[in-house]
């Protein structure tokens, strides 16, 4: 217990987890069921084998496996780019003078910038398997399209990515790392779509936006024998495979003897919070620890905090199954103003029951609060971090500050997701001093939320 | 010796050196000394710590000792992102279907995004402990700026950097990401200094060149109380520092039983290949072993390889000192269709004496190819490098499919300095398929060396 704690902690290739943990098993309230959204009716391997890989499927329906083998081919590829480091802030604890410890797992140490690659690897073996050709995704931001680009370069798959089209022109670096990686890039809405070419002939000239972009994936990917479509968060199964975050994470942990008293982690979809925290989960579930854990959202975009916990749409189109989540319904839309990620209306529904049970707490920051904590992690800690990630270390840092007030030694684990390189647009804006803070108004809410579908 | 090889070595806190390595030290033939400019005499420590700190100035001068302290709070600094992985690359290897077995240091895992730090903390350090208010810098690229601007940030000192009108219009991305870090960037040629504003009177609209930024950087330091001009490349205290790479790569060689048949590193200034060849090429000069050194440098710019021997000004302004290089005059400038960094007319006097004395080995790639090996590379080990780097990669995967020709089991190890992130408008050139080779003509390189200055 008294081993000098390095500033960063590699594991072993032999200490890394081979079985990625899947937290619904030991949930006493499991997750609600996805639904057909014809029948409302929960909804079938068969179903869902139609849009998603098979194995995925499953991996999507299974609530009774604790643990699930991580296949060779990705334990390889894991080691290309993993173990992530457990990071001793010792140069952050200075400058806060806190007697807290301040822990974090950073995943930005590959090209996507993230720890996307983590599912898009697995997403892509598992369409490899299945004998396809190739998959189709959506991207905002960009992360994810980058993550599966990479994944699917290196299995030999093609890849088609629907870029919203105001990002396919803004950020032009995205897209090239993604092009470099062999993906087909189309502005989405496109003309390569039913839907595409319907939104375009009613709003011509639309930039686009993520539900769009999901319509158009979702529609080539079933009109095109061999192809199936992925998605980067939200889901159980992409859970399942971040929880190689927490795994390594708690190894970690468990190899130094420290034991985190919170563990903080930024929520969008909830796939990075989800995975950092699902064994450490586990053990709470199974009565042999007690952690604090701390779900931050946008105030700009606040589900957990703000939003309804209700069946919804998934996405905007409405062709995906319904989930129950946290959601601020599928229409909403946060403000132009918000930078970076983290805009889904909706909620993990794993993350979502946990959350409903009291499990987990959840705060939302304001965008200038998340970009200042980022400068000053950024100066001190040497790494600049993704806008997301940077909602982490606001209340990471917050949390070591109010130890500094009462004095407490508490250790604190945050996930820094990713790195911020495709991001300065938004930091220049911090710079310039320009940048603003926007929160909906209970009446904007109350608004979407009013459409939420009709449940029997 | 037969420990199985991990995808990626990373040494332990206590393994990684605590001291750098200075190769002149071993050295029979000792590189030639700085000259002043004005009278062709040795420059003084007097004279070098006129512009540069005085530390600095020791070790740029220091032939005799080969091991040199690193101070404590530098190793406190390097523990934040060293030490950087030896990684096996086993899935490349696999890929090119060779015996040969592939090794590359990867430098890319920091916010700079390359090696460059390694030095840049140093320098910061000792314009710190010398009381000074701030240093100031020139960078084209900006991978020196950023590093310069993090280490800075560390040390809270002012910084003020000279960037290159073209580069900081084209890349305002790696502006941001210095500014973040509180770093003060001008656009050069600027109308803050003498030279910058003759420059300006002279040619109007002129987007400035490395040289011009050179002379504004060193104008205002010696201009401002309190400053000194620091330097990224070329100087031998910058080899010096970045022997940190080779001698990490050495310990992890020697930890597993590695024994490298072949050294790759790419050559600008020749900072990164100095640094990572240092401690091997003291164990040749020692008589201790051997190994196969190679320079790898653009076609486009090619001054080991069609250079010559000789003594030259480091600036295009003329206002360092002389130095004995290889160079291809000082007025030289790479064709405008070169990508990325490596552009420096001349190289690192410790290099251009190793490579005179015939213990390197030079050669010239075309930037279309050293694209095709970068992106292969990056589709391969889900790394995406820097132009710079991928230099090496070319020639790495030449020697390896040499090796798959003749059957060598040859042991290959390159130095990837960095990732390729803020270089898109380069790999878009080339996924756009609009990218040129460059090769200068004999009479472009003997009008340029006709200007060698004349020495006594």
């Amino acid at each position: 217990m008294s081993k000098e704690i390095p500033y960063k902690i590699y594991l072993e290739e032999n200490e890394l987890p081979r079985q990625w943990y899947n937290v619904r098993a030991d949930m006493k309230n499991k997750p609600a069921p996805l639904l057909d959204p014809a029948t409302h009716q929960p909804a079938s391997l068969e179903m869902l084998s139609h849009v998603f890989c098979e194995e995925l499927a499953k991996q999507e329906l299974n609530v009774d496996d604790a643990y699930i083998d991580i296949p060779e081919e990705i334990l390889s590829f894991y080691k290309m780019y993993r173990p992530a480091p457990l990071v001793r802030a010792y140069c952050l604890e200075k400058a806060l003078g806190t007697p807290a410890k301040i822990y974090y797992k950073f995943e930005g140490n590959n090209t996507s910038g993230s720890h996307k690659l983590n599912s898009a690897i697995a997403q892509a073996y598992y369409a490899k398997k299945q004998g396809l050709k190739g998959v189709t995704t959506e991207t905002g931001a960009g992360q994810w399209g980058t993550a599966l680009s990479m994944a699917c370069a290196y299995f030999g798959l093609d890849c088609k990515v629907f870029m919203v089209k105001v990002s396919y022109e803004q950020k032009p670096f995205r897209r090239e790392v993604m092009r470099t990686y062999g993906a087909n890039v189309t502005p989405s809405p496109s003309d390569t779509t039913a839907v595409g070419r319907k939104i375009l002939e009613e709003f011509p000239g639309t930039t686009g936006s993520l539900g769009c972009a999901i319509s158009e994936a979702v529609e080539a990917a079933v009109s095109h024998e061999g192809y199936r479509y992925v998605l980067g968060s939200v889901l159980n199964q992409v859970l399942l495979h971040q929880s190689v975050i927490g795994l390594e994470s708690m190894a970690a942990c468990d190899k130094y003897g420290i034991v985190p008293d919170v563990i903080i982690g930024c929520a969008g979809g909830g796939s990075n919070l989800g995975g950092l925290i699902s064994p450490f989960m586990g053990r709470k579930l199974r009565g042999e620890a007690d952690y604090q854990f701390i779900a931050v959202e946008p105030a700009s975009c606040p589900s957990l905090t703000r939003g309804k916990y209700a069946y919804d749409f998934c996405d905007t189109g409405k062709v995906c199954p319904l989930a129950k989540m946290y959601t601020l319904g599928s229409g909403f839309i946060p403000s132009a103003n918000h930078a970076g990620g983290l805009r889904y209306h909706g909620m993990s529904s794993t993350i979502s029951q946990l959350y409903d049970d009291g499990l987990i707490e959840a705060r939302s920051v304001e965008q200038t609060a998340v970009f200042e904590a980022a400068e000053r992690f950024a100066r001190i800690e040497g790494i600049l971090p993704a806008p997301e990630s940077s909602h982490a270390i606001r209340v990471a840092i917050d949390e070591a500050l109010r130890c500094k007030e009462t004095g407490e030694e508490k250790t604190i684990l945050f996930g820094l997701t990713g790195t911020g390189y495709f991001d300065m647009v938004a930091y220049q804006k911090f710079n310039d001093g320009v940048m603003t803070d926007y929160i909906p108004t209970d009446d904007e809410i109350a608004a979407s939320l009013a459409k939420l579908p009709k449940m029997d």
